[in-house]
């Protein structure tokens, strides 16, 4: 009946609520895993289809609802409960690795693809203590920060891209999961002068998720984490000659109230940009699932577009340097 | 006439001296390189044999020279060039990974495998910020830290083990490797009240190699590692239920020359092993190449051992417990 990742947080649930009274307890946990089991169904309809060979310039992974190709920015909605404020979030560097991957906003369907810097995939480098990204990284489907809005509080435009979002929890997720998630807070990068929030998150499916609201609960249960968060920021592109990040709000993480103000606003941008209220400048709107919408194609051209790329091949070998630290350190 | 490794280390040689005049430039390069490949060549006479399913108890790397089965503790030379203080390294555990991979002491021609807790394959947890084990790690051979003995300077018996070395430069090894390195410095931690030494140390091969010869240059060059380092040893057994480590001399590291002397003693506290001075108390002195010792077999014996091992088999899944980020933070 249930799955082995089901019944482990079945188990990190009722250790969680040991301080309850029986009755109790146990009427929450089945409350729970009632949530857990729709948040798993949730999850297991989406999939990957991998095509090209990875850490090479055709390398792209493709996001399937029940087996069919979709688009993660557009078909995969930004609330996966939205009573509950769960989100969606498409995963595109998994914890601990290197290489840039990220949604296509050009390519129809708009597969993941690596990031190309002077012709060759993107890998960010490892600074001191850190190892590749420190979080699983990714963004909110359905969300675009436009780059015609000025922001009030941080006085820089958006940097056309979904909203980025940096999941805490303990799990390493995999390349093209579709994690549902409680959004915690946010920082406002300025990045290259563009305003790119960064919205701190854990799987609703975390052991300890429950206890997770806030900002103030990341600091409790993951001290040190948001200092190095912003620090990995500040430096993560000075190895490859590139200045210190700035902050807005002097580097301080915003809270939860605040940051789903932030996602409710980038979710209308999205709106604006697929109903063509505003230019989308090569942004590839086709979508499998927007019922009237202009961009709507069937599941079969969906399929066949697909179909056109370069099938799955063997992995480029990653060369060695990609592993060196790097020692950066702030004045 | 390079392989691929030379001409990167090459090159790196190349942008390392562009402050010197072109033509003293090439003759160092050329020496350099004269050096790099006499250590490539030793080290090309090393291989492993993997036997058994890694993560599971039954696994097995059985270290070979020109593809014969040896003891990487009994049948590698300690010295790679006594002249120049190249010692040869046994890399058990690569940067950035978990699993507690060992030379085994009391196994016929001392394989290296997992380490096994509580009826487990044993790896060790993720102390935040740090990822697995932060440099390669492994131990040098032809040494034993005699348990018998009573260490002066920290006032603690010997491990029982091989010494420990983590290895500082930028290239992840493999399991199994054979290095060539330069000793640093050393630090002495107190595990569990035996001293464990922990050598420092960098491969020759490293682009910087030539720039890092004691500690003072190991905080030069790597900022904040020693540090780390440090603090590594004192809480990677705290999410395991184990008190702090404790370090000799307050944590200090020792220079290059004071680390040499200590591979001075353990190098003779193996000879005594070897020669049956001491008791061996269940080590595996079996051995293919020590001229006249009475533990000396044959390679077709050797073999015969290494073939009698279940054949390499899939991997075990590793638990994605394994990933899990603990904030153990010191008072």
């Amino acid at each position: 009946m249930f799955t082995t990742r089901t019944l482990h947080v079945l188990k990190a649930c009722v250790r969680n609520f040991t301080g309850l009274k029986q009755l109790k307890q146990h009427s929450l946990v089945s409350l729970q895993c009632k949530r857990l089991q729709s948040t798993q169904s949730l999850k297991m309809a989406y999939s990957v289809i991998e095509r090209g060979s990875p850490y090479t310039a055709d390398y792209r992974v493709y996001i399937c609802h029940q087996n069919e190709p979709i688009s993660p920015l557009h078909d995969i909605p930004l609330y996966a409960d939205a009573n509950k404020k769960i989100f969606n979030m498409v995963v595109e560097i998994p914890r601990w690795t290197n290489a840039k991957m990220e949604i296509t906003m050009k390519e129809i369907l708009n597969p993941i693809k690596q990031d190309v810097k002077k012709g060759k995939p993107r890998f960010v480098s490892n600074c001191f203590p850190h190892h590749g990204y420190i979080w699983n990284y990714g963004a909110l489907p359905q969300t675009w920060e436009n780059p015609e809005h000025l922001d009030d509080g941080t006085g820089a435009k958006g940097d056309n891209d979904p909203i980025d979002v940096v999941e805490i929890g303990y799990r390493i997720a995999k390349r093209g999961e579709i994690l549902q998630v409680k959004i915690l807070g946010t920082i406002a990068l300025i990045d290259e002068g563009e305003t790119d929030w960064k919205l701190i998150a854990i799987d609703v499916n975390d052991p300890i998720a429950d206890q997770v609201n806030d900002v103030a609960d990341v600091e409790k249960h993951f001290p040190g984490l948001l200092k190095a968060t912003i620090e990995w920021f500040k430096i993560y592109k000075i190895p490859d000659g590139k200045a210190e990040n700035q902050f807005a709000f002097n580097g301080e993480a915003k809270p939860a109230a605040f940051a789903l103000n932030v996602v409710e606003d980038v979710h209308k941008f999205w709106k604006q940009l697929v109903n063509k209220e505003v230019d989308a400048k090569g942004i590839s709107c086709v979508n499998t699932t927007i019922e009237g919408n202009s961009f709507k194609i069937a599941t079969n051209e969906a399929k066949d577009i697909m179909n056109k790329t370069p099938p799955l091949g063997s992995p480029q070998t990653i060369e060695p340097i990609v592993d060196k630290w790097h020692f950066v350190h702030l004045k």
